[in-house]
C-alpha cells in the first residue's frame, strides 16, 4: 500500500537526517572512530552486574519482573535522594522520576511543553539527540551563543527576551559536543536570569561525575530549584544498555511528565531499575566511577597532547577537565564536512560540528572528537592523520 | 513558577483521567482486585532469569550493557523470525523491530501517523492504554461496533468509508478488555476490506499464546501482510518488567518507526533484550507458556462457573478460550460505576467497562473482570460479593 499518504505532518521534521547518511560512510570496522559517543565497554563491570542480578532476584523476587509504577521503582527513587544530594540537589521522593534513559526524558519534556511552532532556547552547538527529540514536536530554536566557557548568559537573556521560549535546554558540564563547562559566576547569572524572567531551564547532566581534574561546580538546579529540571543518567557511570535515566523536577511538572510517560512506555524497565538500585545502595558508585576516570583521563590527555603536537596555530580546541569530547575549531571557511570525507578515506572518522547547531549555517569549521572508545595508540595515530588531512584542506581553502 | 502557561496544547487531551481517579479508590491492599491486568507473579521464572543472565553475560559480554541499534538487538530480531512463523507470520530481519513494551509501539505508531484531528478506527470497547497513547496526538476515534465475536466487519467497513481513518487498531484474540476473539471467517472479511480500501491495520496480539482450549486462528497479518503491522510482547509469555515488545511491519513503515523511536528512547533496554533472546533461542518458551496456561486456565473456569452460579439471566458475559479477561454486560440502564463504588466498600474491585469506549455514552452497563492475579478462592468469593452488589443495584435501577 501507499504508506506516504498516511504519515503525520510532523514526519516532515523527522526524515532521515543528513548526518545519518554521512555517518554511514564510516561503517568500515577498521576505521578509527573519533565519531561516536559511546562509553568504553572496558568500563562495564560484568561481574558486578551478575552479582547485583543475583541480589535483585533474591531481594525483590517477582516484583523486579512485574509492571511497575510510571514514576519509577520506588527503592531506586529513594536511593537517588541521597545520590543527587552529592550534586547539591535537594529532593524529596515526589521530585524524583525515572526515565528510559535521558532520551526518554527529552522526549517527554518535548511532548509536554512543545506545541508546533513553539520556541526552545538551546546552546549552539548542542546535543544532537535533544534536537532530534524536540524536532518531532515541530519546534523552533532560539540559538544561544557560546564561547570557551559555554553559554554566554547575555545571549541567553537576549533569546528569552526576543522569543517566547518554552524552556532553555543546556548541558552545563563537559558539554556534548563541545566539552565545555559553564563556570560558577555564569551559573549564578543564568539562575538569576531564569528567575527574573520566570523561565524553565533543563539542566542535562550526564557527564559531571566524569571529572578528571579541577573542582566540582554547583548545579544550576541548586540555585533556582523551582525553575530547573535536573536530568541525569546511569549510562555514563554504570552502563547505557540498562537504559536508566532520572530527573529531579518540581512536583507539578513531575506529575505531568508521568502522565506523558504513561502513554509512551508505561514504565521504565523494572529489572534494570532494580539492578541500578542495588548498584547505588551497595556503595559501588564511587569505586566504579574511579575506574572509569582512570580509564578515560589518560585518553583525554593523550588527545590534547596529540592536538598540540600536530595541529597548527590556526586551530583551537576545548581543554575539558572531564567528560567524553573535545571540540576543534578550524580557521574560518574550512569545511569540516569535506575534511570528514577525506579523513574517512584515510581510515579516521569524526563528526563534523555543524550538525550540532540548530542554525544551519553555523559551525562549518568545527569538529567533535570522542576519546573514550579507542586506545591511546589509536588516538595518537588518528590525530596525526586528521592533522595531515586538515593541512591539505587548509591549502585548498587558502587557494580558493 | 507558573508551569501551566508553558504546557503544550496536546496536554488538554492528557489530563488526569476519570478512571485513574476512580481506581485510586481501590488502593486498599486488602481488596480483592478483579480490576488489574497484571500477569500473575507466580508465573515469573526467577531461576531461569538468573540462568539466562549468566548466559547473556558470558555470551554477549559488554555488548549486552552497551547502547544498541534502535531497530533492536540483532540476535533477538533474528530469533523472532522463527517465533512469529509459529503465528503464521512470514518475516525477514528487516520486518522485525523491537519496542519498549507494546506501549512503546503504540506511542510510535501514533506519533508516526496521527496529526491533530486525524481519525483512527478502534473497537468499542478497546485497550485503554492504546487510547492513552493515541490521545496524546490529538486523535479522533471512529468506533467500530462489536458483538460476541468481536469486531463486526460491516461496521469496520462503514467506519473506513465514513471517516478518513489513518489506521484500524484491533486486538483480534482474547481482546483486552472484552476477552472476545474474532473468528476465522471474520478475519478473512477484515483482510479483504482493508485490502479493498488500502487501509493499514494494527493487529495487537499480546494474548494469543495464552490459549487454554480450542484451536488457534491465523493472524490477519498472514492474510494481508502489506496492510498489517503485527505487534506482540514478551510481557505475557515471560515477564512484563523486562519491557520487551516487538512488531512485524512492512519495511518502509518499520524504517519510519525507527526514526520516530530514535528520538523517544534511542534503543530498548539492551540487557533485557539479550535475556529475551536466550529465552527464545534456548527453547524455554513452550514450557513456560504451558506453565502459565496451567496456572490461568483453572482460574478462568472458576470465574465462569462462579458467574454462572451467582449472576442472574439479565447478565451475559464473554466465554473466552484464553487470555486474561472476562467481560460482563448487565441489563440496560445499570450504571457499573455505581456498582464499582459499592463493591469497593465490600472489598472487591473491578474496572467499569465504559472507560474502554471512545464514545463517552457507551458501555455504562459493562465491566471488565481480570482473573489471572488472584486465587480461585478469591475469585469465588469476590464474584459472590459482586453478584450481591449487582442485585441490589438492579433493584434500584428497576425502581427508578
Amino acid at each position: 500500500m501507499n504508506y506516504n499518504k498516511i504519515l503525520a505532518t510532523r514526519t516532515s521534521r523527522i526524515r532521515a537526517s543528513a548526518i545519518r547518511e554521512l555517518l554511514k560512510l564510516a561503517a568500515d570496522p577498521n576505521l578509527i572512530s573519533l565519531g561516536g559517543g559511546l562509553p568504553s565497554p572496558d568500563s562495564f563491570p560484568l561481574d558486578l552486574v551478575m552479582e547485583l542480578t543475583d541480589k535483585v532476584l533474591k531481594k525483590y523476587g517477582s516484583t523486579a519482573l512485574q509492571y511497575d509504577t510510571t514514576e519509577g521503582f520506588t527503592p531506586l527513587r529513594k536511593a537517588l535522594i541521597d545520590y543527587v544530594k552529592t550534586k547539591g540537589v535537594d529532593a524529596k521522593l515526589e521530585n524524583i522520576y525515572i526515565t528510559s534513559g535521558s532520551q526518554g526524558f527529552l522526549d517527554a519534556i518535548g511532548k509536554l511543553l512543545i506545541s508546533p511552532g513553539d520556541y526552545v532556547a538551546v546552546e549552539g552547538p548542542t546535543y544532537l539527540a535533544a534536537l532530534q527529540a524536540f524536532n518531532a514536536y515541530e519546534v523552533n530554536y532560539a540559538q544561544i551563543q557560546t564561547d570557551d566557557e559555554g553559554v554566554i548568559p547575555e545571549s541567553m537573556e537576549e533569546m528569552i527576551k526576543s522569543y517566547p521560549v518554552k524552556f532553555v535546554y543546556t548541558i552545563p558540564t563537559f558539554q556534548n559536543p563541545a566539552g565545555k563547562t559553564i563556570g560558577l559566576q555564569r551559573r549564578r547569572q543564568i539562575a538569576e536570569i531564569i528567575l527574573k524572567h520566570d523561565v524553565l531551564l533543563i539542566e542535562d547532566d550526564p557527564y559531571s561525575a566524569l571529572r578528571y581534574k579541577g573542582e566540582s561546580l554547583p548545579t544550576i538546579k541548586s540555585m533556582a530549584p523551582d525553575n530547573v529540571i535536573y536530568a541525569s543518567t546511569f549510562s555514563k557511570i554504570f552502563a547505557p544498555g540498562l537504559r536508566i535515566g532520572f530527573i529531579v523536577a518540581p512536583e507539578k511538572l513531575g506529575k505531568w511528565l508521568v502522565l506523558i510517560k504513561q502513554g509512551v512506555d508505561l514504565n521504565t524497565c523494572t529489572f534494570t531499575q532494580a539492578i541500578a538500585t542495588e548498584y547505588l545502595t551497595g556503595g559501588y558508585v564511587s569505586g566504579q566511577v574511579k575506574k572509569i576516570i582512570n580509564l578515560y583521563h589518560p585518553k583525554l590527555e593523550t588527545m590534547l597532547e596529540a592536538l598540540e603536537e600536530n595541529f597548527s596555530k590556526d586551530f583551537k580546541w576545548s581543554k575539558p577537565e572531564g567528560g567524553m569530547f573535545v571540540w576543534v575549531e578550524g580557521p574560518e571557511g574550512m569545511d569540516m564536512e569535506e575534511v570528514y570525507k577525506k579523513a574517512i578515506e584515510k581510515g579516521v572518522g569524526f563528526v563534523p560540528g555543524k550538525f550540532f547547531f540548530p542554525n544551519p549555517d553555523d559551525g562549518i569549521e568545527t569538529m567533535r572528537l570522542n576519546f573514550t572508545n579507542i586506545t591511546e595508540v589509536q588516538i595518537k595515530h588518528s590525530i596525526k592523520i586528521l592533522a595531515s588531512v586538515v593541512k591539505e584542506e587548509a591549502e585548498i581553502t587558502k587557494s580558493n
